[in-house]
């Protein structure tokens, strides 16, 4: 800063937020092949549909919408939202609070319950967005292990024995970064624990509704009796995210909390947003719009899936039955970080993987999208990494 | 909570965010003259323009709106607004952020700049929303004294020399909740302080264009040479509130701290309404669309000042050049907030100033908005205040 007598907060002091930005100004040339953001894609998204739904809310309600709105949300969305919510999360919510992209959900729960210092779990590699947000309140995030379908739940109630954790923090369907989604068992064995140990469940399930093959798994929401679990959850993946729209449902108390919590954040998510996402649900129009992008994508997914195979060496990579990403681990020794301006000399870009690990490392390995390129581009951009990665292990 | 082991964060100690939101449940009640919030009129609210600026811009750039956009704005947007900023600011900004509503703008200013304990210097009373937002963040408020044109520069600096303060939040143009506006040489000399003491200016600026008689006065940033005095703005007073777009402008390394922690709290704000603002900017819709709801509301205005002439006993009260808002002092002894289940029971809203306060107390005091109401409502519900008051003082 220009006065050296002025000092930023201290919960700034780990917190740089500049990682992966580079990456991202990097994927926005032009001939960019991108395997990095968490981007829909373009055919996915649905202008017209948006562009006809603004105009008909607006003629109706351009008033109220217009207005402000009450921070509980948009009423005719809380409507709608509220056995939406039941059906995917396969429980009754007493309540649920519409939000500014479902960041806001997990940033809203940690002002809502975390104190500088409180231990969170979390898996390890998790979503990069929140363990910054996690870092930002200072929380200890303390890494659960995990083996190839998940976090290990024998593991998990020895950390919550030792470090008595405010919340477990959990990405359980086709997690991001691994693709990885947590067996029934699993799930049903984490609402337990956290009933038994009196721990919140942040369940973060942005990508259920995006599965290709296998049958869908129910929440761990589902399985909890106790209100402990918070589901979150979002419709960037299902309809668009540049319209910043998630919820965060569950015990009365909590939502109350993140209510408050909400109202000097910013009052209000955008009401004529609310209100778009309010006729998608009314007038059901996700499952044929889910359905289309799942084609396209699991295609996608498969095509990617099927380039991985021919990589040299030993390269493992998880095999998602849906969500975005694949996690692919390197042989021993290449290091992702300084392959990546490799990579994009020759016009492809990933997220090294070392990003999403809570305490780095994992140099060897990288989170891999598919669904924000065409299969040509796959083709093409898989080709590349694999004469990058075999010259790096002749 | 359900579960006593659990405990929320202690930033919610002080905090219950329930004193007026009572009140603006009781607003909705049908029939009811609500002189409580700080609404723009119905009529001031741009639905016909909004709703096809909304089609063009999704039209146009569909795609782009409708996918993950930059934590540092919709490009356009950014384009259009620093100039926009700089002409109001009448000073150059070195980086402008989009954010969502500018109460978002404080939340990032303080999770910036604000450890628990630092002192904030504020005027008082103040806008309850960033009180609260203030106190969420666990700062010290120190209260500036004022008189009938706002805060004394003697008294701001002997609290600075006293609490070396990490910043001032200040309202200068018809503050929120008084009215009042800050005389010239006052904004010169806070502009200056802030310089000698290194303390960052938090100049809230949402009413300036709201301005129905009297002439404009520069910003405080405008006397800024040394880059303190960040300026926050927001289109919800002369677009609307719905849309929740505002900005924060001002020095580049603190606007790139409040980027990184918003990129944890929503990403971005939503592109649509960052697009939708960007057209009323890029077809120059404003200063036409501006002139006619300031024509209603300085009518407004003047009548309910008329009415507040006419008040029994030693009723004193703000007469603004502008804004949203009067502030009222009753006789001594009459408790507002008491008064205030009086009043609704006939039909009247308004806020109890001492909910406004830093500390309480002022319990005479009442915030009257004339925005939201018709000519006809402002004589009926003043008439009532009137009478409420009347039969007290007898």
């Amino acid at each position: 800063m220009t006065d050296p007598r002025i000092q930023f907060a201290h919960r700034f002091d780990h917190v740089s937020g500049s990682a992966i930005r580079e990456i991202f100004k990097v994927i926005a040339q032009p001939g960019m092949i991108s395997f990095a953001g968490g981007n829909p894609s373009q055919d996915a998204l649905p202008d017209e549909t948006v562009s006809a739904l603004a105009v008909q809310v607006l003629r109706d309600h351009g008033k109220q919408i217009l207005q402000y709105g009450a921070t509980e949300g948009y009423p005719s969305f809380v409507e709608s939202l509220k056995p939406y919510v039941e059906k995917i999360a396969g429980a009754p919510v007493p309540a649920v609070l519409p939000v500014t992209g479902s960041t806001q959900a997990m940033d809203l729960l940690c002002k809502a319950l975390i104190d500088p210092g409180d231990a969170i779990l979390v898996e390890n590699p998790s979503f990069l967005g929140n363990l910054q947000c996690m870092k930002l309140y200072q929380a200890n995030l303390v890494p659960v292990e995990s083996d190839g379908l998940g976090i290990l739940t024998d593991d998990l109630e020895e950390k919550i024995r030792r470090y008595h954790p405010k919340m477990l923090y959990i990405i359980p369907t086709f997690q991001n970064p691994t693709g990885k989604t947590l067996p029934l068992e699993r799930r049903k064995k984490v609402a337990e624990l956290a009933e038994q140990y009196g721990m919140i469940v942040a369940e973060d399930d942005p990508y259920r509704d995006l599965r290709y093959e296998g049958d869908p798994l129910p929440a761990i929401k589902s399985f909890d009796r106790s209100g402990h679990v918070m589901f979150l959850g979002s419709f960037s993946k299902i309809i668009s995210p540049g319209l910043r729209v998630g919820f965060i449902a569950g015990d009365a108390d909590i939502v109350r909390k993140c209510t408050v919590g909400k109202q000097s954040t910013d009052v209000h998510t955008a009401n004529l947003n609310q209100a778009i996402v309010d006729q998608y649900l009314r007038q059901n129009l996700l499952p044929d719009h889910i359905r289309r992008i799942c084609e396209g994508y699991g295609k996608k997914m498969k095509l990617m899936q099927d380039q991985l195979s021919r990589f040299p060496g030993d390269v493992r990579y998880t095999r998602p039955e849906g969500g975005l990403f694949i996690w692919a681990e390197l042989p021993e020794g290449i290091n992702a970080v300084d392959m990546l301006q490799e990579a994009i000399a020759r016009k492809v870009a990933y997220v090294p993987g070392t990003h999403f690990c809570v305490d780095g490392g994992h140099l060897n390995t990288i989170r891999l999208n598919f669904s924000n390129s065409t299969e040509e581009q796959i083709v093409e951009g898989m080709s590349i990494l694999r004469e990058i990665i075999g010259s790096k292990i002749k």
